[in-house]
């Protein structure tokens, strides 16, 4: 998305650390005491504004969602929106995805959510996919055995690669939907892009996919 | 598709031996003397009335086509574009697709090619698509290592259902088109189902799934 500068952005995030987590690597293999339970993990990378988290939030209050947006002036709305809402079970990393490794210990994680990312149309750029096997790699590490990655977009191009990137890990393939918003799939919650994008009729793409129990 | 009752059918098939292969499995394994040459065997299954295999024989005459129908009263259409085009490397069988083994040995197909199947919508008939995993085991069986299934459809819901059949069955996923006709993909041949269907505008889904390595 195209990004409105926010100079204070940076300033105003660090400011409300219980929701910000500021130096998440200090809570490396730690997350459940710092949300104080023992519920599951569910991480959504590129979380943008946050609109998916917090209404998963919501419905699922004995899951505990963390977001991760490296854009701070994205992520200030989602920061917004928590504070008013008041979820304990809501937190962001303002942080790349790239770093992954250093924020969560191996299996600590339950689930993967995927909605709406860039799709680097560029072959040279295939790297930068967060479908890409790279990025694949770093979430079943994190991901407890058999873990699951939900995906969602509007984008046909990015869809036909994620299909092909996800099988050709090894990885099965459940609730495969090419038309969202029309089929019988319940429980959705709607990303900010998704209500616009499937309001001009457009076609939302979604699948999960599951890793495979590891050999060793 | 509905039928036409045809009652002269069969024995108008048989009345053409050269082109319609009748008793195939005096064939098994030795499809390539019928041939008389060396060239790779792709198989389509349910081939209908003929129109992309006497299409994909024109064009690519290196290859032997052996299309598996088991309504006569469509094949017959097939068998007579043979005839017509006077095509050495097209024949047809006029049977079930689950009786295969009967008709080949191991590893004697380079190539499955499934277009515009019946998509058995209800549940209790999943064993009835031909990407169920039952027929994926018998593709397997008699396919080369590595070897591929070619598979369009303009139906949703079968092709969400393939792409996790194939995926869950092991296979690796390549070409995925979500919209076949306005994507780059080139040298398809259309089926007359596909000539009629995107004629409407409708969207062909397309993808290539390949088996594994065996292990043992």
């Amino acid at each position: 998305m195209r990004l409105r500068h926010k100079p204070w952005a940076t300033e105003e995030l660090e400011r409300h650390p219980h929701i910000v987590i500021q130096n998440p690597s200090q809570h490396k293999g730690k997350w459940k005491e710092l949300f104080g339970n023992d519920h599951p993990i569910h991480v959504e990378v590129g979380t943008g504004k946050g609109q998916f988290l917090v209404g998963m939030g919501v419905l699922h209050p004995d899951i505990n969602y963390i977001g991760i947006e490296k854009y701070d002036s994205v992520l200030l709305t989602a920061m917004e929106r928590v504070k008013e809402s008041e979820q304990p079970n809501v937190k962001f990393l303002n942080e790349d995805v790239g770093e992954l490794l250093d924020f969560f210990s191996d299996e600590e994680i339950d689930r993967v959510y995927i909605n709406f990312t860039d799709p680097w149309p560029k072959n040279r750029h295939e790297k930068r996919r967060l479908t890409y096997k790279g990025y694949l790699r770093l979430y079943e590490q994190l991901l407890k055995r058999n873990g699951e990655v939900h995906f969602k977009t509007d984008n046909q191009g990015l869809f036909e690669y994620s299909l092909e990137s996800f099988a050709n890990y090894g990885m099965t393939l459940h609730q495969v939907s090419l038309d969202l918003h029309r089929s019988n799939y319940k429980g959705n919650v709607m990303t900010e892009y998704e209500e616009k994008f499937s309001k001009k009729g457009m076609r939302i793409y979604r699948c999960e996919a599951q890793f495979r129990s590891r050999k060793n």
